[in-house]
């Protein structure tokens, strides 16, 4: 049974909300000798991605995907109680940025560390920066480690490295963000970054012998992108007005469907924001294009996506701002 | 071993991190013949209170929090795949509103509703209306259970009992928001409230031998209303504008401190609307009363949240609006 069938096999029973059959199957993997490493990370991962891309091509809804992540949440503590328990030497902590409630990977990567060895508090979802300071200078551990799955969290994710730091507590960066691109991990503060739980392991191990040279110096975020980032959903609010007054039907639009549209709006100017802020174009081009693959599954066309960028950049704001040449190279990229 | 004290022995593992220590506690008490009813109702779910409570007095921070959190979750799948498995009769979808990211207390009704004899699925936190539909009509369940943790998603929590209803589903609601006010629950649209298991769990077993008629006629929500909502966060931003005219200090804040006030004038604005739509200005003032409590615990003085109030109240928009007097009432309030 090949990595790839186990993970179809597993899935299928995620997206059926078999629980038990999940959990059982991965008990199974484990009694059959593959380490708990190496079922979370050869098998859930990949399946909760294979989930996730099926929603994003429009086959399976939010609803399906969230009964298939609450099936790989149970078998992801039933595999984390399941003896054999790892001899533990050093410590890290876990924490996703603030602003991101998407948890599920920063939970995989907390029970790989400790299945690999290393103890670990996992502090969930979106946690504020100050708070996980305070929970650092308790618990003082070799390391922060921080997963991050969308740009949108690249600042919150700088002010965790700023509180580890001036703890002198290294940051280790992993997570679906950087997996094309490991150097934004190190712009925005990282120490090192981790494709992998195994390389993770690594650097921790290092790190016990050499600790890193941290500087106590935070990276001081350009107060005028947070501002423009605050302000993302007045910005739409705004741009939503001027559509409206281009497609007289949306006055017609349920509020429900103003709110999508409000939040796609919103997302071009977080995006916008995340690419200056490390300073690569690439990263809102890649946005956009995502965007627009995921609209198009739901038969939301390209020229939707356009008529969005061209409505926030009539607001003088946006357009005389640092990331105003952004919309306009997204135009190019969508014309 | 008195309920409370096994509250306080549980709360003392979650927020110490000591998962495997809770998960040992739970698993003697269901030795000892407690059902997992009782566990999760009577120590595990007074457990959070507990620990909301102790956040809310700023004892601890969000990341105990969310650390104690991480350990309740962990104790409550551990129980969930410990033997007994109960017989199964009838079934239930457990979803929360849009919105709502707060799961946990669904995810322990779910539990409890499946440990009581009813074959449960669990959707998680914050689920588009239209998905947990489609859902609903593949999976054709007795009843749709809704958990509200707070008054902010009860726009959503109709989405969802409309959904239900178009597919002649009948919903049971649940959760903190209803606590004193359970007619808030039937007046956005549930069939039956239920303030614990026991309770849901009788209403389920009625429901399979009489179902409810239900009105396959939506809740139309006013729309003016859902504006409003969908710009609180623009308003907070007017607002903050307008505060730091008031009060020139606030340019020396920080983007995170100006974050903070912007998500709190917001707030104000979707609390108003939420009282509005249940048509209960005690709904405006309780708020008003928690959030004071709750910034005094971090030494900002009330008439701060008093000037917040103000500064929404330049708003033409807001103050003209349906919204408008519970502002002043709130002025009176806190004066």
């Amino acid at each position: 049974m090949g990595g790839r069938d186990r993970v179809t096999l597993f899935v299928d029973r995620a997206v059926s909300g078999q629980t038990g059959a999940a959990i059982d199957f991965t008990i199974q993997l484990l009694d059959t000798g593959v380490s708990k490493v190496n079922i979370i990370g050869d098998v859930m991962a990949p399946a909760q991605r294979q989930v996730g891309d099926r929603w994003q091509r429009g086959e399976i809804t939010v609803a399906d995907e969230h009964l298939a992540s609450g099936v790989t949440e149970s078998a992801l503590y039933a595999l984390a109680s399941a003896p054999p328990a790892p001899r533990l030497q050093g410590s890290v902590v876990v924490a996703c940025a603030p602003g991101d409630w998407h948890s599920i990977a920063g939970h995989m990567i907390a029970e790989q560390l400790q299945a690999g060895g290393v103890a670990t508090a996992f502090l969930g979802a979106s946690t504020p920066a100050a708070d996980v300071g305070r929970f650092l200078a308790k618990y003082r551990p070799d390391a922060l480690a921080v997963t991050c799955a969308l740009p949108l969290f690249f600042t919150g994710f700088t002010e965790l490295t700023n509180a580890a730091h001036a703890l002198d507590v290294p940051v280790i960066a992993g997570g679906r963000s950087f997996d094309e691109h490991p150097e934004w991990a190190i712009r925005i503060g990282a120490d090192a970054y981790a494709p992998d739980v195994a390389r993770a392991l690594e650097v921790l191990a290092e790190w016990r012998v050499t600790p890193p040279r941290v500087s106590p110096e935070p990276i001081v975020t350009d107060v005028g992108l947070s501002k423009l980032e605050a302000r993302a959903d007045e910005f739409a609010a705004r741009a939503i007005t001027e559509l409206t007054t281009r497609f007289p039907t949306m006055t017609k639009y349920t509020p429900r469907q103003l709110q999508r549209t409000s939040e796609d709006l919103a997302y071009m100017v977080r995006f916008a924001a995340a690419a200056r802020y490390v300073d690569d174009a690439a990263l809102f081009a890649e946005f956009l294009t995502w965007l627009v693959d995921l609209l198009e599954a739901r038969n939301v066309p390209k020229a939707a996506v356009a008529a969005g960028l061209e409505s926030l950049r009539t607001l003088p704001e946006l357009r005389d701002s640092e990331v105003g040449f952004l919309f306009e190279a997204g135009l190019t990229l969508l014309a």
